[in-house]
């Protein structure tokens, strides 16, 4: 081992620090459908921030480019560290620190999963709202994509729900950004700042969370559209309403098929109204009384009824969950079925309609295949993009996302861009505001140790 | 008229540019209580983006400090120019751009003022909700400061509500961020790193805003309370309860003397209840129907009896707004019964007991007073600080506000920090982190000419 790795090892102990030949296979990649693995030369598993910042302070020495991961279930690349770098795994700073009943706040570290915290929240009788597809996804990685999930028509995404930091800057100094305080005007938002930046300005150590009261009663309307136009049409409806509905998906018929094939699912919907069914929309409400949930559920299957669903179904506790678990594993039905990758591409609500029209008909003219699903309240859409040419697909890729920035969206709604998307992100976005946020990093980070490739080219 | 200013009248045109003795004296300031007016040497007033751009390149060329106004009614001193500076003011960019229906968002130029937004929106049937006691304040003066206000409890502050800007860097360039969007991922969240800034990286030119449904009705409950402590241990009960009420503002008994006072208000609380009084709790609940609207006052009511309160008393909708804009007017009332200065602190919401009692011990430790009202669901305490020596109150307000910074808060929960709080911002706060944002500031301002004062030294 040569310097570094010696240092390196030195700082979180021998049995903490894995290279070359030694590092296991999970550290080169993440859940990227097309990038190729690209092994670190080095992993290191801190337990504190001194440690962290200790490790920092060594990279940034040697010029050794530095990628932080948390359990690995990021979908756009950016825990694939770079040859020759150093993989700073979270997996030891797993501690749920505090649960704060009086303020609704929770402390954790970041390697600590989402199912690790809502379990530690439910014993107080409240809950993490967030809700990313993947449960064992980590509060440090979900920190880092601002990841969002079904809930956040109600609950808002990562960013809307984490109130404070603890952080490492690539020099080592260790800093704390808010707090558990519910709002503050003193100086810049660095809380914000760092939420999204996918590693590339700071290694969090710390995150500070709001927790909400968890509501003991749940009902979950399943609505089938013989129009998907119609699908789109109900959306702001629906909101508009005031029902309040914590998911509000809408899901094709064809994406639809293969996940309840794919589970096992029985949802109690008869085969003609199947075949005669465009899209679905999933309404799920929550309240803290069964009897305000009652009305609201019967006012929205009526809402739905006269916006033309074909039928309304209220689904028992059982089927509704297995409904909502199925379609967190979307991504892994869609993976399943021979989609070559994905686009989450978020546009304004009201144009979700003309968005994923004009999709349809770039793959399809490309021999291609644009289906999926998507947060239909956020205006957030998944699209499993079949179409095997790597070059084709770029092209393609670059004509949807040209679809959807111009339509007044962003490349993605809570994916992040890390490796696989930032292509289109350079292709498509101001180049002032490209180098805007390069000086930004270069105010966190002026040797670019982190992450280097991830957000900037 | 030197150079620089037949530039910048150029720019705007001669009717729309006052130099030296022209300027009058309202430009020299902002409500901050104890700053003294500067005048500046410029005050121009583009009515376009494009202007905006052309006024900061020939202020950059010229080395011209340069200080942006809304309507000037922030109280930290934020819009108070620098000797020789320019005034940008946004008073001729006052148009709601949209009302958008559909997508429940508003599109409004900065010199747009809080009433005049809300009433566009109402005839929508929406509601934007921020709503900080001066409805005449703008738009770009609220993103500056990240405003907050009465209602954040339930809706958040400016910056949970702003979703996309508009804005003009010290070189000229114009750049958007965010949109018509619920959520991104893609790059940093230049939105709100600009939120809070008080005018030192950018000059905001356009505003997004989320917009919410009005809901038509709303019950107000007053409760006094003997003892302050139990104002305090009620306030996240009544949170945890679920009937998440939009305003939860305690008020000192003193305060509220002033106020009802001042205000000729009859709240209906017998001289024998307002004596034994030591605080209020004000609970105001909307729901979009009656019945549950009254079911939740009921339990309000009911709850806060539970907890203490001597009394309880449901304001009739006269009284409870005649209230509540009383309430807003507080830092008028105070500015009237003498208050030398004020703080509004954010701490855990759970240690504003402590942080209160610490406050007033501080201040009659040194013949002084502090009282005041504050927005309990967020722990941010309003205190109007009675001490009339200026070198005794410089070091009151360094204990108080050390206090607050122990117990995890911050300086100012929603005012800024202005030129008037910067002081205790640089002695309380991290240096390692003031730096980092002075790194930051200089990513966007390279040559200094945003707001010089405001923030850094």
């Amino acid at each position: 081992m040569g310097d570094v790795a010696e240092r390196l090892a030195e700082i979180v102990g021998e049995k903490n620090f894995l290279s070359g030949e030694d590092i296991p296979e999970d550290y080169s990649r993440d859940e990227d459908l097309t990038g190729a693995p690209q092994a670190p030369a080095y992993v290191a598993k801190p337990d504190s921030a001194r440690e962290v910042a200790e490790l920092l302070k060594a990279a940034s020495e040697h010029g050794v480019p530095v990628t932080a991961r948390g359990s690995g279930t990021g979908i756009s690349g950016a825990a694939r560290p770079v040859a020759g770098g150093l993989v700073v795994s979270f997996e030891r700073m797993n501690a749920v620190l505090e649960i704060d009943a009086g303020n609704h706040v929770a402390v954790v570290q970041p390697g600590v999963t989402l199912a690790e915290l809502d379990a530690a929240a439910a014993e107080q009788g409240l809950t993490y709202p967030v809700r990313p597809g993947e449960l064992s996804g980590s509060l440090g990685g979900n920190v880092a994509t601002n990841a969002g999930g079904m809930r956040a028509v109600k609950y808002g995404v990562t960013r809307d729900n984490v109130i404070g930091l603890e952080a490492v800057l690539p020099t080592g100094e260790i800093i704390r950004t808010g707090g558990k305080i519910a709002k503050s005007s003193s100086g810049y938002d660095l809380t914000q700042l760092i939420i999204g930046s996918e590693g590339t300005l700071a290694l969090v150590t710390e995150v500070i969370v709001k927790l909400r009261p968890r509501l003991p009663h749940g009902a979950t309307v399943l609505a089938p559209f013989g129009d998907f136009d119609q699908v789109m049409a109900a959306v702001p409806k629906i909101i508009a309403s005031g029902v309040g509905p914590h998911i509000l998906e809408y899901i094709d018929a064809k994406t639809m098929a293969a996940i309840v094939d794919r589970e096992g699912l029985d949802l109690g919907v008869p085969a003609e109204i199947r075949d005669s069914c465009d899209a679905y929309l999933v309404v799920a409400l929550e309240n803290r009384g069964p009897q305000r949930l009652a009305e609201d559920a019967e006012a929205a299957g009526e809402l739905l009824a006269g916006l033309g669903a074909t039928e309304v179904y209220f689904l028992d506790g059982g089927a509704a969950r297995r409904l909502i678990e199925a379609r967190e594993k979307a991504y892994w039905v869609v993976k399943a079925v021979g989609a070559d990758d994905t686009i989450d591409a978020v546009v304004p609500r009201t144009t979700m309609p003309r968005f994923i029209a004009a999709a349809q008909e770039l793959a399809q003219a490309v021999g291609g295949d644009a289906l999926g699903c998507g947060h239909a309240g956020d205006g957030n859409v998944h699209l499993a993009i079949r179409c095997p040419d790597p070059v084709i697909r770029k092209k393609l890729f670059t004509d949807i996302l040209t679809v959807a920035t111009e339509l007044g969206g962003q490349i993605s709604g809570e994916h992040g861009l890390g490796r696989a998307k930032i292509g289109y992100f350079h292709e498509l976005v101001d180049p002032a505001k490209i180098e805007l946020m390069r000086r930004v990093k270069q105010s966190f980070d002026p040797a670019g140790i982190l992450n280097p490739g991830v957000l900037f080219g």
